[in-house]
């Protein structure tokens, strides 16, 4: 359970080397290979839970939280649950070797772009075991390598998927290499990793914000980053009051854990007497803490069985990932734009209206990855937009914005046929 | 002619409140506002070569080098030259607004992305003056804010120039502030304005290698690098000689200090004894130095027009930039890739070859912005490769690789049609 600098430079060069040849792996072994994977998680199931069994004792004696412990725990139907997921990879369109923009010059020139995986992708994880299999699946798919660090926590559980994985990719064809784990959690070797940009193309941190922040500053090859989302949902003075409740009270309320959940409501002066005492009767049922402003407040302030606090400044721009929210009546759409484009993170933003001019301005003048017009923030999600799978969320403009897929983990490159052309 | 950092923050204020309102410019008035740069140019040539005067005298009483004069210089015919350019700009599809992957999902979400602009683009380059318009014209034609920030050495012209773009697509109804020029160019300011990540979206540098690694390693937003090109040609065994004496010679010779230009050239031991004296004598004409390998060295030694140097560790992987080139005898096409793979900067490399197994491994195998097949890598360029424009060539894999135009300014965004969906 070593691995020291030399060794982690030696894997990357490894998986470097693979990835030349992934580039144009057929589909067909690629598919396979996940087939294989599939199989294998649940033929090995009994060591790989012996495994998982052991980060689970060392998580309860060292104090490990309940949620925590939730997350690290691997049994028979989360096993055949991920399983299935890779089923579901394997069926979805391969991205690699599309052909697009393909044309004739002048010249005589066949000009075109090719898409091809992006080469080595770096991922780093906490507590979850299943990410092991997940990004390794994706990243298989779309034709790149891939060096896997999971946490400490999960080291057992890691090791033995990870292996899972090496032995079925191999047996299918894919070229040796393809996947490596370092199976070595200190922190030294994390800091080195993030270094190796001649090696790895993309890093992707998942887990915290803390670990996401670490790896963005101090990685130097281009980061996935995301995973912080403000979300604004924004009740327009024409909405549609029923939809309105449903809306914020979904994109509150039905996940409030993940970066997609409503943090903000703005709600325009004309409808907040109408709309906000419906809307947070509702909240108040699911538990819902409400950090309002003044205006808010004033109209709220009559019903003893809503959990008012007055806003802080600090409430605008905090994604709470908890019940809670921020509630600020507006006067006008421009002001709920303003207050998006100061507080906003980029991630998804709504807004509920009937009014056609107001539902436009919106869509045009947000700027964020997502822009819903009525409809839950709750639905930025790869497998939601019908993109089969994700491997995170996307809050940078260059590249790729919002839910990352297959597609979003490949380039291309020129390709151009000649018959001895020279440039006059 | 003084920005204090407070004065560089309220420019990049001003730029960012003004993108908000270029992400929907109609296609009408970003066209109209080139037409009147193009216009104004030619207007204002008086008070344009009065300024750009200023800067030649101060370069000459320098000391300035004659090729840097040169590049400073500006006349009649010059500018009529960047007036015409700006109209074909002017001429190019507006790539924004475009909406594409549009589709109904079975919950009756209409879900497509739309492309838009990237933001607020910042640049800084080096005494071509040209620039100041070249990068303002491409970047309001694809919506974007930017912040331009020359040389010294030309800020006299580079003020003129940017004051004639302001006043320009003012009068075409562009909102103000989305051209800010910097006309303070003391270094700490720039060392401020590559750290101005919550207002610029994407770094442009324009100039010599050192400031382009400058920018790349201090920049906290995303940069475009690129410029470095070490580019291969392999002449493989079953190369057509004529047609690979004419591609070596025109990727050598025909501009020798860009990117895009021949350093290495490979070449397959059965044609080396062949090929090599031929081209080695059209180069020789043109007065290519040649650093070769021993192999090679054998076979030119015979000839004494030759500028022959025995090839150091150091010319592999070297960019010249100038009329010097590494010659290598390679055994097999696998050999010509791995080296590629090691000494290649991923810009454009190209084979000869009249083997169809042998131009298909190439394409597929060698990572790289460009892939040529029996073609000059000379072609790699914007307006050669049908794109109208560039702002330069990204040697990245993330966002867009090759030359960058109008669309690679832009990025998309995810617009999400509702009618009260709720996620279950």
């Amino acid at each position: 359970m070593k691995n020291t600098i030399d060794e982690l430079e030696a894997k990357g060069r490894a998986a470097k080397a693979a990835s030349r040849r992934m580039a144009y792996l057929s589909t067909e072994i690629k598919n396979k290979a996940l087939h294989n994977i599939s199989n294998d998680l649940l033929a090995r199931q009994k060591q790989i839970l012996a495994a998982n069994q052991i980060d689970y004792k060392a998580g309860e004696s060292s104090g490990m939280s309940t949620a925590m412990l939730d997350r690290l725990m691997l049994d028979s139907s989360r096993l055949e649950a991920i399983a299935q997921d890779v089923l579901s990879v394997a069926a979805l369109p391969d991205p690699v070797g599309e052909v697009f923009d393909m044309r004739t010059l002048p010249n005589g020139l066949q000009i075109g772009r090719k898409r091809v995986p992006l080469g080595v992708i770096g991922a780093i994880y906490e507590s979850r075991p299943n990410v092991t299999i997940d990004i390794s699946v994706l990243c298989l798919k779309s034709g790149n390598a891939i060096i896997l660090r999971g946490g400490k926590e999960a080291i057992y559980s890691n090791s033995a998927l990870a292996k899972v994985v090496q032995e079925a990719v191999t047996r299918a064809g894919v070229p040796d290499g393809a996947v490596q784990f370092v199976d070595n959690t200190d922190r030294t070797l994390v800091n080195h990793l993030l270094k190796m940009d001649d090696i790895i193309d993309l890093f992707i941190p998942r887990g915290g914000a803390g670990l996401i922040r670490f790896v963005t500053e101090n990685a130097t090859m281009p980061v996935v980053s995301g995973g912080i989302g403000v979300c604004h949902t924004y009740v327009d003075k024409s909405a549609d009051v029923d939809k309105a409740v449903a809306i914020a009270f979904n994109a509150k309320v039905q996940r409030p854990t993940v970066c997609n959940a409503l943090d903000s409501l703005l709600v325009h002066a004309d409808i907040a007497p109408r709309y906000l005492p419906l809307v947070a009767a509702e909240w108040a049922k699911a538990g819902v803490e409400m950090h309002c402003d003044e205006q808010a407040l004033s109209i709220l302030k009559s019903n003893p069985d809503l959990k008012l606090v007055p806003a802080a400044d600090e409430d605008w721009g905090k994604e709470y990932l908890s019940l809670a929210a921020a509630i600020k009546v507006v006067d006008s759409v421009d002001e709920a734009i303003e207050h998006i484009e100061r507080y906003g993170s980029g991630h998804s933003e709504a807004i509920v209206t009937e009014g056609y001019g107001a539902a436009m301005r919106f869509l045009n003048e947000v700027d964020a990855a997502c822009v819903y017009v009525n409809a839950s923030t709750r639905f930025t999600d790869g497998s939601q937009f019908g993109l089969g799978a994700e491997v995170g969320i996307s809050t940078q403009k260059l590249h790729a914005r919002g839910p990352l897929g297959l597609k979003e983990l490949t380039t291309y490159k020129w390709i151009i046929f000649g018959s001895g052309q020279v440039r006059p």
